[in-house]
C-alpha cells in the first residue's frame, strides 16, 4: 500500500513535470538541450528510486522491488519524451552489464565446491522444474503454434535465483550461519552460474539454430568460448596482475580497477561478438576477479558505481513495462499463473532436492531459493532486445520477479523466526552498508 | 616520443580492429549488436586511456595529456563507426557532469576566503589578460567581420587553471606547503570559480543578446540564478541533511552519497534550463557539499567514478578533433600563436599581479597558472556544442590545452628544484593514488 501510494505520487511528479515542460511553450520544449532533459530524467530516476529504495527497506522488502515499481510509474513519462528514451536505454545496457559484473565478483567458484552435493543437486533441480513449468506454460498458451523462442526465455528467466534478496533476509535475522542458509547460498549460486549458461543456450539457440545439429554446434560454441574466454582470461589476468604491478607506476589498487573494467568491457564485447549477451561475458569476467586476493578492494570501489548505476538499471527496466498492456486481465492473468508456477517450481524442486534435511528445512529452502530478482529481468530484458519476447511476455516476468521478490522474503521471515520467544536483533534498524 | 609512438601504436591497432571488423563480411559487421561494439569501443578508449595515462605518469606529464593525444588517434576510428559514436558523444557528457562535481567537491570555499587578497589578484589577473589576448586574437584575425561568440568562447577558455596539474606537480616535489604553492592553489580556486563564471555568461551572451540592455539582462540573469541556486541548494542540504540521517533506514554514508548525485544530476539539469551549460550546475553542486563534514568520505566515493567516467571523457574529447585538419599548416599555425598567448597571458597577468613576492617567485606562481587543462577543454566542447566556434577552433583550443598542460609542469619542476644538491623524495617512484 505504501509502495502503491509512492508509484501513485512518483507518476503524479513526472506527469507534473510533463505538464511543466509543456506550459513553458512547445518551440522552447522541443529547443530544449538535450543535456538538461537527460540530466532532468536521471534526476528524476535516480530520486525516485532512492525514495522507493527507502520504502522497501521500512516494510523489509528487497530494494529492487521498489525501484521496478517506481519505475512502472515513470514509464509513462520517461518513454514519452523522444530523444532521451533511446539513450537511456543503451545507458541501461551499460549498467547491467557492471551488475553482472559486481554479481559475479561476489561468487567465491571455491566456497562453491566445498558446499558440495546437496547445494549442486538443490540448485539443479530449482532450475529444472521451474524451467519445464516456464516453458509448459508458453507451449500450451502459444498452441497449435508455439513460440519456441519465446518458451525458451521464459523457461530460462525462471531458472535464476537472486542471492542478495535471501541472503539480505537471513542476514537480518542472524542465520546466515545455519545448514539451511549454507546450501541455499551454494545453491544459489550454483543457480546463478547455471541460469547464465541457460541463457547462454538459449540465446545461441534463438539466434538461429534450425537444425538439430546446428543446435549442437551452437550450444557447444556458446560454452565452448565461454570456458575458453573464462580459462584464458583467468590464466593472463594472474600471471599478467604481479607483472602489470611492478611495472606500473600507477598504484596497484588503480591498476587491479583498470584492469577489472577492461576485461569486463572486453568479455562484454566478446561474448555479444559471438551472439552471446554481453551480461554473460561480464558475468564470467566478474568470478575472474572474485577469485583474486584484490576482491575484496575490487568490490569497496564497486560499490560507488553500483550505488550510482543500478537503481537507474532497475527504475528503467520498470518503465519498460507496459503498465495498462499489462493490467489487462488477459495479460496479467498469465503473468499470475507464471508467478505461481515460479515459486510452486522453486519450492517443489528444491525440497524434493533437499528432502534429507527434514521437510522444514527442506522446504525452508525452497522458499529461499524463489526469488528472482534482478537475473528474471535480466534475462527478460535479454530476450526483449532479441525480438523474441514480446512486450506482454516482458511485463509479465517482470510480474513474476517483483512477486517472487516480495513474497519469499516475507514467508522465509515467518519460516526462520525461531518459535521460543526472544527477539533475535530484529528491532534495531540496521545503518550498515549491504548489498540489495 | 614516447607518446607520439604511443598514439601510432593506438592508431595502429584501431585500425587493424577496424579491419578487422570488415574481414568479418561486411553484412557481419553491420549486424553485430550495438551493445557488442559499444563495449568494444569503450574497452579500446578506457585500456588506451589507461596505458596512456601511465606513460604520462612516467615522463613525469599529466595524464590527462596522454588521454587526449590517444584521444586523437582513436578519433579516425570512433567517428567513423556509425552508432556508438553519437552515443559516445552523448554519454561524455555525462562524464564531464561527473568530473566538474568533482572538481567543485575539492573546493575549500573558507580555505579560499583565508589566501586572501594577494590570491585573488592574482586569479583575477590571470584571468583578465589570457581572455583579452584569446579574445583579440580571433577578433583580429576575424576582422573585417569578427565571430564575436567565437571571441568570447576562446577567452573564456583561456581564463581558465588547472589546479590538479599544478597541485600534482608541487606535491611530487614536497613543495605544498611553501608560500608559492598557497599562493597558487588560492589563486588556482579562484580561477575554477571565476572561470566558470565567465563561461555562464558567455554561454548567457552567444545564447541571445542582441542590445546591450539584453546583455546586462542575461547577465544578471546567469549570475543572479547560480547565485540563487546555490545559496538555496546549499541551505536545503546543510538543513535536510541531519532530518534525513535520522529518518531514512539506510546508512548515513549512502543517504549522502544519493544525496549529492541527486543535487549534481538537479543542478546540472537547472543550469540547462536557464540556458547554462550543466557543467557549470554541478560544479556549484560540488562546492555545496565540499563545505560538509562528509566532503571526504564523498570523495573517497567518486574515486572509483572518476576512475572510470573520466579517462573515457577526455580520449573522447581527444577523439573529436579533426586531426588532418589541425595539421593543416594555416590552422597549427594560430593554435600554436594561440598557446603562446596562452602561456605569456598567464605568466605575465600573474607574474605582475604577485611581484611584491619577489620576481622568481612570482614568475613561478605565473607558471603554475599556465596549465589549462580540463577547464579549457570543457569550455571548448560547451562551445562547440553551442555552435559557438567550429572544429578549427576546438581543435586549437584543445592543442592549447595540451601544450599549456605539458610546458607548465616542467617548467614549474625547474623553478622549484632547490638549487641545494639534496634530491628531495623526486626518486622513489609514488605508489598512492592522487588526483590527476
Amino acid at each position: 500500500m505504501l509502495l502503491a501510494l509512492a508509484v501513485a505520487l512518483v507518476a503524479g511528479i513526472a506527469r507534473a513535470a510533463a505538464a511543466g515542460h509543456g506550459t513553458g511553450g512547445s518551440e522552447e520544449a522541443v529547443e530544449m538541450p538535450e543535456t538538461g532533459r537527460l540530466l532532468f530524467a536521471l534526476f528524476l530516476l535516480f530520486v525516485s528510486a532512492k525514495i522507493a529504495g527507502e520504502l522497501c527497506l521500512r516494510i523489509r522488502q528487497p530494494a529492487v522491488v521498489g525501484e521496478i515499481i517506481v519505475g512502472m510509474g515513470l514509464g509513462f513519462y520517461l518513454r514519452g519524451h523522444g530523444a532521451e528514451w533511446p539513450f537511456l536505454e543503451t545507458f541501461a545496457e551499460l549498467c547491467v552489464v557492471f551488475l553482472l559484473f559486481i554479481v559475479g565478483l561476489e561468487i567465491d567458484p571455491a566456497g562453491l565446491l566445498r558446499v558440495g552435493v546437496l547445494a549442486g543437486s538443490v540448485a539443479a533441480a530449482g532450475m529444472v522444474l521451474p524451467f519445464a513449468f516456464g516453458f509448459g506454460l508458453y507451449y500450451l498458451l502459444g498452441l497449435p503454434n508455439p513460440d519456441l523462442a519465446e518458451c525458451l526465455f521464459v523457461g530460462a528467466a525462471l531458472t535464476a535465483t537472486s542471492v542478495g534478496i535471501t541472503a539480505r533476509v537471513m542476514s537480518d535475522l542472524g542465520q546466515l550461519g545455519t545448514r539451511v542458509a549454507r546450501v541455499i547460498l551454494g545453491a544459489a549460486v550454483g543457480d546463478d552460474i547455471g541460469g547464465m549458461l541457460v541463457l547462454a543456450v538459449v540465446v545461441a539457440i534463438t539466434a538461429g539454430a534450425v537444425s538439430s545439429s546446428q543446435l549442437i554446434l551452437l550450444l557447444g560454441q556458446a560454452v565452448g568460448v565461454l570456458a575458453a574466454a573464462y580459462l584464458v582470461g583467468r590464466w593472463v589476468v594472474k600471471r599478467a596482475r604481479p607483472r602489470l604491478y611492478s611495472f606500473t607506476i600507477a598504484s596497484n589498487a588503480r591498476v587491479a580497477f583498470g584492469m577489472a573494467i577492461a576485461v569486463c568491457f572486453a568479455f562484454g564485447a566478446l561474448a555479444e561478438r559471438v551472439e552471446l549477451a554481453a551480461i554473460i561475458g561480464a558475468f564470467f569476467a566478474g568470478i575472474i576477479f572474485a577469485e583474486l586476493p584484490e576482491a575484496p578492494e575490487l568490490r569497496r570501489s564497486m560499490e560507488p558505481i553500483y550505488e550510482l548505476l543500478i537503481p537507474i538499471f532497475f527504475v528503467t527496466m520498470g518503465a519498460k513495462v507496459d503498465v495498462p498492456l499489462l493490467l489487462g486481465w488477459g495479460v496479467l492473468k498469465v503473468g499470475l499463473i507464471l508467478t505461481v508456477l515460479a515459486i510452486i517450481g522453486k519450492i517443489v524442486g528444491c525440497s524434493l532436492a533437499a528432502y534429507r534435511m527434514g521437510w522444514r528445512e527442506a522446504f525452508t529452502v525452497g522458499v529461499g531459493m524463489a526469488p528472482r530478482g534482478e537475473i528474471g529481468i535480466v534475462v527478460a530484458l535479454i530476450g526483449l532486445k532479441a525480438g523474441a519476447i514480446g512486450n506482454e511476455v516482458y511485463s509479465q516476468v517482470l510480474l513474476m520477479s517483483v512477486i517472487t521478490s516480495l513474497f519469499a522474503p516475507s514467508l522465509l521471515r515467518v519460516m526462520l523466526t525461531p518459535r521460543v520467544e526472544v527477539e533475535p536483533a530484529q528491532s534495531d534498524p540496521d545503518k550498515t552498508p549491504s548489498p540489495q
